[in-house]
């Protein structure tokens, strides 16, 4: 087997699932303890993982009582992890709803030079009222506003990564010259969202810029990673729709022209391991004994925006849900959980405990072997370039799939043995980025 | 001796002359490098300092041919150094003009649990146009509204920084509530210049919060100072301005209600340390040579708003000058380079060369004895609580400072020999602040 496929680990405190942190394993303060981090970090990197990413939101989302709530700053994470590191790749959600790029840009690029070449940037539009109102808003932007933002969001972005030429550095102390001040240059930006003359103020960084990725399935959102995502999260229940997305969203890279294998498409697998696929099962169902129900049901009600007492724990949902159209965030998720549920004709308390391990992300409980096979029909059958591997419980979910899946992927040919590339692009086997001003036509257009 | 001083080294690339990076000693590299600012942490660590200090723009300043241009994002900065050290204070500059509440309390939060109480968070307004235009302004707001809107910035991040309870997480894995949702609060401030409704997305940090530092001099700085500062640094070149400073500020911080000792001042100073008074004055001299005259008379030129043709390198400063109200921001350092020039009759070409090592703060070339006595006379005399240590040259002004100085100020029982505290606020002798929602009139009022 030639092509190799890309894992990432999506961490998230101590687990995907929301009652991981009831197990007697686990640490309920280690979403505030850098160190508990870089140790998942050191683990994948063990492994010779892709990359680990830390999604994120700037509110405080669900009911803190539920499971542990808020978390640190994720380039606050990927800074601490990539100085303790050397080839793992680290990748972290931002807004671009509610930053400023030339903030945002400086930071991504500051931990691009601190991990080496290392750094990735989730690119999100966050929904939601909540959000909106710890920036001065009354309410979320339309979607497709928030999505059109976040176009010219990148394009600035990337204008500032670019308004260094990588030569600009010249160091001469004889001359006293440091930087060759006709290779760095303003960018003059004035869009209509963003208004910004730069230049960085930090030299071109050693990727050039953060690998740029993308996880909306949405139509706005498969429209944007077709044009911008170099890798692709997505939640996928069956293979049929992950092959329908894969092939959609491959279709539509190469229709604004670019090759398809210059976007890398990585399905969320929630994989919990035992010794015999009995045990597997008996963890799961433990997990979901300890959800408590009413916290979840209230969660789901406001997704669906239903009054609570609308979803009975022991029934199906019910027949009169709104529709993908009047949903602000997540949509794809909406509507990925309706037909999960319908299609499994799950109660609530059985979608419920479906949901706490991956929040409509594909749950798989088997031994080793069974998760390495699941992993392998999708990548061979064309429906992954790889997965977003969410372990349910933290630490002991990544160790077991770092110390028992891994070896059999790399004993089956399918995934490296060693690093041989030491930035997140080379991972990914993708190239680095040219200077877009390298063209002499375009630099004077943007002086 | 029973009360000590306090010590800070303001670290910048290569040091604090403009011409540091054409030594033969120095890396012109440095700037980008995050692991050399992780052993100039360690070494400032290894002297027992409070603290070290990252000044910060969100604009590429002054001309990238003259010196290491563009610098890492401090706050990365900062954790890198933070998951490296145990001991030393941490403290970055960020704007209240160019950042969003929400997100600098978070991130400066998420600094304070990685170092574990080691944050501090120097409070800058941030003047010039340059900065603005990559804000989508066409140029820098006025002093005033500038630093009304940072004390309005201030509030909000406090009572961010206080949304949760210091014992809000509760970590109950038998009755399954992680959080005692009633200990996190939404602050809901609606004012002037910001909407934030919190709460903050992560627990109270270590500290409570970052200490709180500023750095103006202004009239507006001073009392913003006085108001809300912890530690304050400041520029001043003779010991009875820098008395006069002192006697002002402290009268200023008691006069809104505050215990004087509750905010310390730290004058800068550049120390050039020589085995002799000759080789300090050598080294001195060498810097100045390397200075390239052009470069400086333009900043000299920009700082003044005159044609760079009215400044001739071998005359005194025109007559003709602005006054300090004429200047949008360092009004207080125009003040005190124009004092300097005119009291010591300096030509242009002079000036640049005072200037170059410390720009504006006082410049200090002597043996280790003559660096300790400077320390000790301005200390005992009442003109600073500790010193801001900017060494012209890195690594080598740090560690001759450490490894020279200190051991002579801890003999004289002025300096600690250990760290007796773990927090930045520890180290400079400062209680940990209450939660301003203890109150629980308060706390009705905020809801």
């Amino acid at each position: 087997m030639s092509k190799h496929l890309h894992l990432n680990a999506f961490l998230m405190s101590v687990g995907h699932h929301e009652a991981a942190w009831r197990l007697p394993e686990s640490d309920p303060h280690a979403h505030t303890d850098i160190n508990y981090y870089v140790r998942l970090a050191q683990t994948a990197e063990r492994g010779k993982l892709d990359s680990i990413f830390f999604a994120d939101s700037p509110v405080l989302m669900g009911d803190p009582g539920r499971r542990p709530s808020g978390k640190l700053e994720p380039t606050v994470i990927l800074t601490a992890v990539a100085v303790q590191t050397s080839r793992i790749g680290l990748i972290a959600t931002a807004s671009t709803s509610y930053n400023d790029p030339y903030n945002l840009a400086r930071r991504f690029a500051s931990v691009d030079w601190a991990s080496n070449g290392r750094a990735g940037w989730n690119i999100v539009t966050t929904a939601g009222a909540d959000a909106a109102r710890n920036f001065g808003l009354d309410d979320t932007p339309d979607h497709r506003l928030r999505y059109e933002k976040a176009a010219e969001f990148v394009d600035v972005a990337t204008k500032l990564w670019d308004s260094w030429d990588d030569d600009a550095v010249l160091a001469d102390k004889e001359l006293g010259i440091h930087t060759d001040a006709s290779k760095v240059r303003k960018i003059l930006h004035h869009g209509e969202h963003f208004r910004v003359d730069g230049p960085l103020n930090l030299p071109r960084s050693p990727q050039g810029y953060p690998l740029l990725v993308q996880a909306g399935s949405s139509e706005d959102g498969k429209e944007f990673a077709a044009r911008y995502a170099e890798a692709v999260f997505t939640a996928q229940q069956t293979l049929d729709d992950a092959k329908s997305f894969y092939t959609d969203l491959k279709a539509r890279t190469v229709a604004v022209g670019r090759d398809p294998e210059s976007i890398k498409i990585l399905p969320g697998i929630v994989p919990i391991i035992g010794d015999t696929e009995e045990q597997a099962r008996a963890l799961d169902e433990e997990l979901a004994r300890l959800i408590s129900p009413e916290y979840a049901r209230k969660q789901l009600a406001e997704r669906f925006k239903l009054p609570i007492d609308d979803l009975d724990l022991d029934s199906e949902l019910p027949e009169d849900l709104p529709t993908e159209d009047d949903i602000e965030g997540a949509k794809s998720r909406f509507t990925l959980i309706v037909n999960l549920a319908r299609r499994e004709r799950l109660t609530v308390r059985e979608l419920i405990a479906r949901l706490g391990g991956g929040r409509g992300h594909r749950t798989f409980a088997g031994t080793a072997v069974q998760v390495a096979d699941a992993i392998e029909d999708w990548f061979c059958q064309g429906a992954a370039d790889g997965f977003n591997i969410m372990p349910a419980v933290l630490p002991s979910g990544l160790e077991r799939f770092v110390d028992e899946v891994v070896p059999i992927l790399q004993a089956r040919g399918l995934f490296r043995t060693e690093y041989t590339e030491t930035t997140l692009r080379g991972h990914y086997g993708l190239a680095r980025p040219a200077n877009q001003f390298d063209d002499a036509d375009a630099l004077v257009a943007a002086r």
